[in-house]
């Protein structure tokens, strides 16, 4: 059984022997930019892994692998539009540093492209492969829109952000898991398994991310903190610090929330209030619940523990991280 | 063999029966007004006639009818975005009665509904459904970015338009037919040929596009004409005239082309000159030629030609039209 550095790798070798480069380039030099930005590529790793899980040899799932990371990538050029993000793993991104049609359009194609990377897959695995791939990207669209309507949205409630960031972020790590499980020769019932241990895994891995945009340690994280706070996100830390807050807390922390201005300041504040209401450590309590039913999930599985041991190391590694 | 109404209503109906009614509403209503437009629907109409000449039922070729249908709405939602379009089928359009995020959002979403639709296809053609469904995806969107690159680009051939719309807009009428084809149970021979009678029709449907915008019939076309002109788009009538004007006629243009003001004027002058030159006579010509190659590829089937007559007629309805 490879582990994540080997299978990373492996992935960013092979990803970078495709080609993308047809014509216009205005259309292929976008998708050449973001593909070449890097990123941890988690997911496909997931797949690679998931795979060999199986008995399932990796070369066989390697264009699985790459359809999801090409979906996952056409995913962050149009949610940057949306989003007005000026940056994406630190470089400028796509609608910035070409304009937001060449943005839809190149996002567009990098969708379609997966699907050719999906097409990939034996007869025989085919249609349930791109069961779960659709699927999954319908309700990852489903999770951006629910983020987008919850900018404007007030009495959010803790449960609809975890059932927003399930469809956004969770389901591509099921998903991933899934696909890997089936093309290693899993059945339907260890595929599920696999893919509900990844949806858990996601969760806990969005809600590392959201503690480490507030708490992070910037030397460690590579990117200045407090991004969400300053631009009015409403995390798990700020819903969860509503529902326990007193009155008096609860309408110091709206009213920042209501307010553009301030920033650092109000980032420093709203970090204490959290501080003060330990919403830190209850979201660590929770990303660890979400770990227990992700490993629980796992165990089911019946094929011996060292060769589940690499995926329970990806699992730590995603969630235990700094950065 | 039933005509273009039957399978026209045969295709609006079941369309209806179709929900796209999920959660977040932001998502499906723009999708459901979308489709509630209307439109030609001549690209289902075709998959389900191509379906029925090699002696398929219609209704296993529908679920690629619905599939081609949502991939070409959400086509639309995008190139209304880029085009800054205020209108389609007169009426507003996505993101402008909603917004920006919601048309990319919603049309991304329109494209993964499309592919749970081409799943449905038998096992045994889906690998080839989903190929040539995915390799049209990729064409169109590379030829709605030719269109975006034409805005801004000087000397353009009428060679480099033809290619342009054959990507944009001619391979999702090749592709519509040899799908239907495909689940017919035609032969890959018969499958390419119909993809080229397609291609063909798809160029002259444009080029007819292009003609009765300039020299439509307002009361028959239903929508002003002139659109091309004013802004300033460049279509067969302009690069023909351009390629066979004298110098004084050509800089004439090219000074009305660079100019966003006139208007009226504009329209008026530049359609005096077309006449003049007798470009539109040129693209009837040119629309014939297409026409001509396109039945050849389908006389090449071998059915019989009383088979083929409804689809001829749909070549002749989508040629012949005034609006």
């Amino acid at each position: 059984m490879k582990g994540y550095e080997e299978l990373f790798s492996y992935f960013e070798t092979n990803l970078k022997e495709q080609a993308f480069d047809n014509k216009p380039n205005e259309l292929y030099a976008p998708i050449q930019y973001t593909l070449g930005l890097g990123g941890k590529r988690i997911r496909p790793v997931l797949t690679l892994m998931a795979c060999e899980l199986f008995g399932g040899q990796i070369e066989k799932a390697l264009p699985q692998a790459i359809a999801i990371e090409l979906f996952h990538n056409f995913t962050l050029i149009h949610d940057d539009i949306m989003d007005n993000a000026p940056l994406r793993r630190g470089k400028v991104t796509v609608f910035k540093k070409w304009d937001s049609n060449i943005a839809i359009l190149s996002g567009d194609t990098l969708f379609a492209l997966a699907y050719q990377y999906v097409q990939k897959a034996d007869t025989n695995i085919l249609p349930v492969t791109l069961n779960v791939f659709n699927k999954t990207a319908i309700q990852v669209c489903e999770g951006q829109q629910f983020d987008l309507n919850f900018e404007t949205k007030n009495n959010l409630s803790v449960a609809q952000y975890i059932e927003m960031i399930k469809l956004k972020t969770a389901v591509l790590f099921g998903a991933s898991l899934k696909i890997g499980a089936l093309i290693g020769g899993a059945g339907a019932e260890d595929a599920q398994r696999l893919y509900d241990f990844g949806l858990n895994l996601g969760l806990g891995f969005q809600l590392k991310d959201d503690l480490l945009d507030t708490f992070g340690d910037e030397r460690i994280f590579g990117k200045k903190t407090g991004s969400d706070i300053i631009s009015n996100k409403k995390t798990y830390l700020y819903l969860k610090a509503l529902e326990i807050a007193d009155a008096e807390t609860k309408n110091k922390l709206i009213s920042f929330y209501n307010n553009s201005g301030y920033r650092e300041e109000k980032f420093r504040e709203v970090k204490a209030i959290f501080s003060r209401l330990k919403v830190d450590q209850l979201a660590l309590k929770k990303i660890d619940g979400y770990c227990k039913i992700g490993k629980e999930c796992l165990d089911k599985i019946n094929l011996n523990d060292e060769k589940k041991e690499k995926l329970h190391a990806v699992a730590h590694r995603m969630i235990e991280r700094d950065k």
